[in-house]
């Protein structure tokens, strides 16, 4: 469940590394340990150079190096570094999907949890997430490395005025819900409508004023005791798995 | 909903510091920021005189330099630093709730990942966090830290073996269900027995075979993507909080 197969822009293992040389995204290199032949490394290599990567040999122990405590059984494949996406790329990047899930983040200051919150976001399938410009944390290398490969997966969106971003996206036909410590719905007991735009506060403050009056509406984590409190990328995957299970039983 | 009142053992905010009080949470003291009386203070007071807390006078600058961006108000009291707890006592301290809940850590290496678990774990209402004595981490300062005051609520019982500790909570009648990414049944759609003890692995390897071999349940949260992976903090937390959702469920 909590396996890593990446350090940052590196990701190992035979498997993990198929399914990014299938999938579209952009890639740098491969990396094969010296020495290595047989099956598996003449799909790699067939794979690699039908996408124009550019495969190179390599000592074993600098894999080990790379990826320590990953079983990266020889082969390592170097991604494109995340960039920023523009705001004007958005709607683009939401049109292309069915079912779109977006999270916005308000003011997450530590590129740690900016990180973890890619990472969750990654997981539970998000296909932007958004955040302002102004004082939050960026994609530094810190948040790239926390976010464990999912910097590169999920589009980071900064953005000018996080209330008009979320304005425009109820304009396409989001739905805004912020997750509060005070709202009165419990997540749980309340119907989500969808497509849906999670929204989550910074670490000390919860959600700004602003942002939760943009809010369709806003939910609470049930939680035990009074005074408990969950990171900021605990709580957001919650929510987004909260999405993902109803997502799911519709489906059935 | 990320809000922190609280450092490590120390936790600021009148309605917190009340909640404290007002529980049977051991503590050490409580601290007043001079020259402020009416109506707050007198009842922080007399709640900690009446539970022999002693109460000190501190200067504000004092309290804000301990918990920045906390909104202490003044008040701020100190727990007692948690204890790690004997397997002899898990027995009592679950037989003491009505819905058990047991949250069992394989091998989880880096004390901030077991303290975020901790945090997870507290706020989904855990009762007993247990893991393995050798090979995991333990109850250390880093660890305490992040859990940001969990770890004085949940109790945390390293065990000699894991497997033989699971056997036990069986024979109490407890269902012993593992998190395993391999699993072929989704978290979403199983029957999850109660009462309940959700088992996470470590950060690179997941479950042990031996541990899987020793759950009545495997079960995986199903993520986007082939090679996703979340923190075993969060993994933790949308299992336990699966959990929470489907008690209330039932009681509704």
């Amino acid at each position: 469940m909590s396996q890593s197969h990446s350090d940052n822009e590196r990701i190992g293992g035979f498997h993990a590394v198929v399914s990014v040389l299938e999938s579209d995204r952009p890639v740098r290199r491969l990396w094969l340990a010296a020495g290595r032949h047989g099956g598996r490394h003449d799909k790699l290599v067939m794979l690699a150079e039908a996408r124009g990567v550019p495969v190179d040999n390599v000592a074993m122990d600098r894999l080990d190096a790379w990826l320590p405590n990953v079983r990266h059984q020889g082969c390592v494949i170097e991604l494109e570094p995340a960039r920023e996406y523009k705001e004007s790329e958005l709607p683009a990047l939401l049109a292309a999907v069915d079912s779109p899930m977006v999270l916005a983040l308000d003011q997450v200051q530590d590129p740690h949890n900016l990180g973890a919150c890619l990472r969750s976001a990654a997981a539970a399938g998000v296909h932007a997430v958004i955040a302002p410009r102004k004082r939050a944390a960026g994609l530094t290398a810190a948040a790239r490395k926390v976010a464990a490969g999912a910097a590169e997966r999920v589009p980071f969106v900064p953005v000018t005025n996080l209330a008009r971003a979320l304005q425009r996206l109820q304009a396409e036909g989001f739905w805004v819900v912020g997750l509060d410590g005070e709202a009165e719905s419990s997540i749980y007991e309340t119907d989500l409508p969808e497509p849906v735009v999670w929204v989550a506060g910074g670490e000390a403050k919860g959600l700004r004023e602003l942002t939760a009056k943009h809010c369709d509406l806003l939910v609470f984590i049930p939680m035990a005791g009074g005074m408990e409190s969950l990171n900021v990328s605990v709580a957001t995957a919650v929510a987004l798995f909260e999405t993902v299970r109803r997502r799911r039983a519709a489906n059935y």
